[in-house]
């Protein structure tokens, strides 16, 4: 794994030709580019080729020329006269809630703007399954390919316009997104990523031209996918461990991206195993009438004074509170819990929770904010149910960590460190989680959000060609393991289903800090 | 150089994919052919992948796969059902004058129909030269482009309504012509082809979606073009020593195509060395204004009697004479020699032409075929100036087989084998061209002619898919060597501006059967 170039735009002299030196434009300009980048073969596509000649003439045989690649597919994308004229790449996160974009100058690899925009098939529906049988149907699968491919269009071009400049230079694309997303973005069903067996189209889509889908870029614009592994482990996963560096590091680490899934990735730069299992909706703002995504005005913060039971609640911009986001929910709980008043099954404690209390349809539930006076908005509540959502969540969570190491023989508490990937992970308070129990008890330091991996990932590949290889590496390096829901795990889940734990020594920061158990 | 697979059409039986063995269905089937083939990667475009899903399981995972290649760079062009329905190829030998175009069942190599037309592009000019020099007119190279494009189109189309079958049947197609044909067909500019130092736009085509032509094929189907060396050494060339054998031969023998570029490749299988000049238009039906094409009425035989100095003459499809195309030439001026009639410099000898001197527009000339009684058609003549010329080519083809051969130390009269390629060395008498010094003087066994080696070369392609790496590396092997037109190269020429040479000793089966110097 040599670094096979620093950039894809390389400035390249030619040895005019000569009698003696009468090698074609085409090999002649590939030649070049072949020795000094250590790749061959580099394919030149007839369109480019047809321009060289007057090119190469006109600029006195020194240009400027973009090369991508994906595995061992080099490909020359576009030549142009060496006029200093930017040479833009884009980067995407593809969400099934955000996407996520980057405008990289690919000349120095520096970020010229990022915006983000809620994924059109929001409106089919916004979880997977639904867009799935959506696909199924007539012309869906077109449909929501369509979707994605014109708010993408909408998008980079607004970006563009933003940063004065022209979707017509953006040469080179990166994508990463889980196996679904990335499948209904290229126009591949996902029909059979539901149904047992659960095989996706393609793992490695490889370089696709970016025109064919419907992209509005520069006409020869080239488009990386990120590989998936399954349907179930996809490209944004492998762009994170990209972007955390996990396979190349001497010590082993965790990486964890929650969402729905929950995904983990264990290991080291020799080896790599990878799970994924549910973990319930109760972290991704789906865990009552009044979980949101993180958004304007979602509760992400919460203290509660264990004293006087005084409620603390910070909201996304200030904005006043519409609902409570993942981060929100797990402050809440631990907090709840440090107050005394949840207790170690996760169960509100009524004589704790005071004039709090509210009838709600599905019994009592804990008002959270209370109606705005003379408002005819109501308040906020959230009701046993949604604690015992939360709870399996967290179990389900922290037992797939210790399933995971201990495929390894080692402990979720000997990790030394802990990447959390995604929103949630840059939001996310480890003090909160390693109090209700869903991350393990580690010193806070070991814990290193990312922020949002996959679209880091993305750039990184735009930014720098000789990390092109390791995705592969990463790819064929990872174990996938199967999570057998077998009587062990079940046990090691319902062991989990406490607060912080069955076994407090798991957690003895926690005990020793206090909790519901001083009351 | 290992035999990679039988053919290009596979047939698979893929292990369905099971939890245990989860790979996406794209790399599933790539997996089994690429271990099949002993090839890496195999890439499958988006349209392929897209249609896999259905496809293997409605066919329980039995499919047949068309796979192509061209260099490296191996092509999933097309998956179907294991139907037993024809696959096709499309083999072309692209001519500056005349389109061959063959059409091959590519599950058992037959052939099943052949077909030529006119290349269109005569109505621009007959010449190469003439339609560089449109072709850098206004749109006139996409001109040239349609002109062949649109014609094998329909030629195409009839050949497959003559077997009953669809030019949607074929999905490969390989094609083999010089470097400026096919420079035009795939628009690419000839422009600084013929200006020094001579440089085309690409030396490898490789493999081309023959859509994006503008071929009306399968969607999918895949071109290869054969790779030329340079300008004046073409794919053409490479699919004869690729038909010939040349290049895998333990003795040395020498490959020659003559027309008005003579190309010659010497060598075995451990080098060739190869030379292309002008040997004049004389022999390719240029010789004069009664030269012509072979075509019905072209007279491509002449025996003349030398006691009574009778001609018989005979034509193509024993139309009446229209013209005498190459061939017929080169029996004319050797059956002169023989009776006296040429002298050993060419020249015609009054005396021994008896009545057949007729006055022309420059000078006297032969009459070959005298005008019909009564009939306003003129007869058939040729003047000492087509006579000149003629010796002209004849001494250059000739030098440059002497300057080959002699830049790796050996005597044209050393060879064992001699191939002569094109529809030209299918119609040349060797006897008559060894009697005028054109050839060397060789047992006549050694001649053998390769037919349309252009053609045969690209149907091989076709037929064998382990020919495929002996492409390159003919190409690679090749030591191109430029004809220095110096003193020493115009003192062989002018040597061998006599009938049969200066030097008899070389040519001493016609000194023993007698010629001119008997008189």
């Amino acid at each position: 794994m040599t670094a096979p170039c620093e950039r894809w735009v390389q400035s390249v002299e030619l040895a005019p030709p000569s009698l003696q030196d009468n090698t074609a434009d085409a090999e002649r300009l590939v030649g070049v580019l072949e020795r000094r980048l250590d790749v061959k073969p580099i394919h030149v596509d007839l369109a480019t080729a047809a321009a060289l000649p007057d090119l190469l003439r006109d600029s006195d045989f020194r240009v400027r020329v973009v090369v991508f690649a994906a595995g061992d597919h080099w490909q020359l994308c576009a030549v142009t006269a060496d006029d200093h004229q930017p040479v833009l790449g884009l980067a995407v996160d593809l969400g099934t809630t955000r996407i996520v974009l980057s405008l990289t100058d690919l000349t120095c690899g520096r970020v010229l703007g990022e915006d983000s925009f809620d994924n059109p098939q929001l409106t089919v529906g916004p979880d997977i399954l639904t867009r799935i049988h959506f696909s199924d149907v007539g012309d869906g699968l077109a449909q929501l390919q369509d979707m994605v491919v014109q708010g993408l269009n909408r998008r980079i071009a607004a970006l563009c316009r933003t940063l004065a400049t022209s979707p017509e230079r953006i040469l080179l694309m990166s994508l990463a997104g889980n196996t679904t997303m990335t499948h209904l973005f290229l126009g591949l069903t996902p029909r059979w990523m539901i149904r047992e067996p659960y095989i996706p189209v393609v793992n490695r889509p490889g370089l696709i031209k970016a025109h064919e889908l419907g992209l509005r870029l520069h006409p020869a614009a080239r488009l990386f996918v990120f590989p998936n592994i399954g349907s179930y482990f996809g490209g944004d996963l492998i762009a994170g461990i990209l972007h955390s560096g996990l396979h190349r590091r001497e010590e082993t680490a965790i990486l964890v991206d929650v969402g729905t899934n929950a995904e983990v990735v264990l290991g080291n730069r020799d080896w790599l195993m990878a799970c994924a299992g549910a973990a319930g909706p109760a972290l991704e703002g789906g865990v009552s009438k009044i979980g949101t995504m993180a958004c304007p005005g979602a509760i992400d913060r919460v203290t509660i004074d264990p004293q006087t039971r005084r409620f603390e609640l910070h909201t996304i911009d200030d904005q006043p509170p519409v609902g409570i986001c993942g981060s929100g929910v797990i402050d809440l709980a631990a907090q709840l819990y440090r107050a005394g008043m949840l207790d170690i099954r996760g169960r509100l404690v009524p004589e704790a929770c005071d004039g709090r209390l509210v009838a709600g349809p599905h019994g009592q539930a804990l008002q959270i904010v209370p109606p705005p006076a003379g408002a005819d908005r109501e308040g906020l509540s959230i009701g046993q149910a949604e604690f015992d959502s939360l709870i399996r969540s967290k179990a389900a969570m922290y037992t797939i960590l210790e399933t995971i190491t201990g495929a390894v023989g080692i402990a979720p508490e000997e990790l030394k460190t802990f990447f959390v990937a995604g929103t949630f992970g840059a939001f996310i308070n480890p003090e909160s989680a390693i109090t209700i129990g869903m991350l393990p008890d580690l010193p806070r330091e070991c814990y290193r959000p990312l922020g949002n991996s996959s679209l880091e990932g993305a750039k990184k590949v735009l930014a720098n060609p000789s990390l092109l290889p390791h995705i592969d590496a990463i790819r064929e390096r990872i174990t996938y393991m199967e999570l057998n829901v077998n009587q062990d795990f079940m046990n090691r889940f319902s062991a989990a289903k406490f607060l912080p734990h069955t076994n407090p020594e798991l957690f003895p920061s926690v005990v020793t800090r206090g909790g519901a158990t001083r009351t």
